[in-house]
């Protein structure tokens, strides 16, 4: 039972509130979109509190290299995004066009150089027109506004169709607060107009230790829980800021609060992260996979993905053909230990297909096929063999997305 | 330097030579072709030496789980191969089919059941008309030939467009010695008209021992360094077959000539899984990835593979893209330790597209774009870290990869 059920008095997809202590900006470089914002200014009130992820790919890019350096150094006041250039595969030139970029924003805004954090998602390759960025921060911050959430998100998007942003509202100890977030990524990569960033800001107090690690588990649950094909990207990251400008009592390691706050994050960033799977290249469907009976979460996440990933999966959910020999395939070659094909159980929906590793009883291919025409799919797996589960969402295989993937930059 | 370039006197693909020793017969069991024969025997004399891999995939068909249980009580007298019914995902009865099968073959031919090895491809899930293959195993019977490989490797097909030989010819010690083989496959999975399978048969004498070391071995640099989707059956059995026959001097562990029919085994498997991936699904390029400067074998293997996988590096080979960004963040996420960016080149063909991981200095849109247009395309990436290499052969993702998964059932 989630406690969260009598707490959350709203959560809204489509619409980021503002956030007390923060404001954003847009502005328009003209180097890569000439009709859109391409450029981002968040501004960060100097009491609050950041923690990030960043991708795990070992060719990251220049500007996440310099954005863990200056988390390393100093508390953010700015983030700075801009979309259209991933500044990737780029080097020591790369290098420099970040903090040359974040030397323009402390300059004019008179922070330090490090207590800008840098993002970029784009072309691969390529050099950053760093002079059209850097013309365009001034204006970018002329308009900085605790209501520029919503042109904030359409700014860093890419190849993404729509905009995505949400907010949760909680009480805690009678006193409202507000979480609210935008993210970008529609594949989980495509290296080329790349990357997955989110950006998730709040104005509870909280005890400053307790940010990243409710960072981690909440990304765990919503970004590192999706796949649209399995890449990873250069430049991914997620931020979240706490300003503790709520009146709340601050919130302090295994309270109720801390654990209400949790829930209500959870929620928000698995609302982002099904919003880029909505919007996933190509996707006509969306899959929820759910393992059970593991031995543990990481082996259920595993089996999940190893399903997830799979092609031929995939290519049959775009097809709607409830074909699950493929599922079950997958399964069968999914790098854990302790599988037992002898306790599995798959069902399409509610619909049994595989009870203790035979063919269900009563399904017939009727049955499956209602299932799988759905444009949403629920995969139940339980694997028999433990308490670990894990949910991942994902999108199928089709046309689109080899042509969109393919045809890209011709 | 190989040592056997001086050796092979005749390497031929489409064409499987005689081998003394074996004969094969092929029969129309009217179940799911009606136009061409789908069962297969294959007649192995009484002296012969048998080896054996069969797939990791835990949800393993019925067949394989009796052919194993039949491999280590007997030495194999018959091997019988249907097409059309993969015989996986069919619990009990399908263990009785394949053994009911097997005991036809006994009581036609006088041997016992454990000496016939049972192979099934096609549909999972699916009963077998168990009737019908039994039908037509005295039709096969009759036929058996020592010329029989052709008319045998067009029968055990499924979705592949083409039929899968090749023979090598080796001298050792003076004496020619033969080695001829078949396969079928078509995806690395296919999971509904599913599996790879492989019989290689030689008339080499050789100590049986050394049989199962150069199969692994073998396997390992073929058909274990093929992929078109990542998937791997529940079918997949690959068998090696030595009779004894030739007048060689018998082949010891650790001798020269044991080295000589290596590379000669080596040389035919890896043709056969070149045949497999040239009539991928769908594909419409050959890729060779070679990689080198790994810190062993695995490591250079995994980074292979994880190139081969990612379906952005592949839509970009299908589009004649060369999209390095996505070759660079596919290695970037490689499951291996000790990647070192600074260490990593990468090119295309002869072409280099990253130095000491940065973009190389001559690189241009029009060398890659020439490289990549081809129709047969070698990525050469060289992670500078030690003495590990592994080359893996895949297939692009085109729109055909989706319409054959897709509309496979409909």
């Amino acid at each position: 039972m989630s406690t969260i059920e009598n707490t959350v008095s709203n959560i809204s997809e489509g619409n980021a509130q503002a956030v007390a202590g923060i404001k954003l900006g847009s502005a328009n470089s003209h180097s890569k979109y000439q009709d859109r914002d391409d450029l981002v200014l968040l501004q960060i009130d100097a009491e609050a509190s950041v923690a990030a992820v960043f991708t795990q790919n070992l060719f990251c890019a220049a500007p996440v290299i310099v954005a863990q350096e200056h988390m390393q150094q100093s508390t953010p006041q700015y983030l700075l995004i801009n979309a259209g250039n991933a500044n990737a595969g780029t080097g020591d030139q790369g290098l420099h066009s970040a903090r040359s970029l974040c030397q323009t924003v402390a300059a004019l805004t008179h922070c330090q150089p490090s207590e800008v954090i840098p993002f970029s998602t784009g072309v691969i390759g390529e050099s950053m027109a760093v002079e059209a960025y850097a013309k365009a921060i001034p204006f970018a911050f002329e308009n900085l506004s605790a209501d520029g959430w919503a042109l904030a998100a359409n700014s860093i998007l890419t190849t993404d169709l729509v905009s995505k942003t949400a907010s949760v509202n909680i009480e805690l100890d009678g006193v409202a607060v507000t979480i609210s977030g935008m993210c970008k990524g529609s594949g989980m990569i495509h290296p080329n107009m790349a990357t997955m960033l989110a950006y998730v800001a709040t104005d509870v107090s909280i005890a400053p230790e307790l940010l990243p690690l409710l960072l981690e588990s909440a990304v765990g649950q919503s970004f590192n829980s999706i796949t649209v094909d399995g890449d990873t990207s250069t430049n991914d990251a997620c931020v979240l800021i706490a300003t503790h400008q709520a009146d709340n009592k601050k919130i302090e390691k295994n309270s109720q609060s801390a654990q209400l706050f949790a829930e209500a994050l959870n929620l928000l960033m698995i609302s982002l992260a099904q919003q880029i799977i909505r919007d996933g290249e190509g996707a006509t469907k969306f899959i929820t996979l759910n393992v059970t009976g593991a031995i543990d979460k990481d082996s259920a996440k595993t089996v999940a993905f190893t399903v997830a990933h799979s092609p031929l999966v995939k290519t049959a959910l775009f097809a709607s053909d409830p074909n699950w020999g493929r599922i079950l395939a997958a399964i069968g070659r999914a790098p854990v230990k302790a599988l037992n094909i002898n306790t599995i159980d798959i069902a399409l929906g509610q619909v049994p297909v595989i009870e203790k590793g035979l063919p269900a009883e009563h399904y017939t291919e009727e049955k499956g096929m209602a299932i799988f025409s759905e444009s949403e799919i629920v995969i139940n797996i339980n694997l028999g063999n433990g308490q670990g589960r894990a949910t991942v969402w994902t999108t199928d295989l089709s046309y689109d997305y080899v042509k969109i993937n393919a045809e890209y930059r011709s």
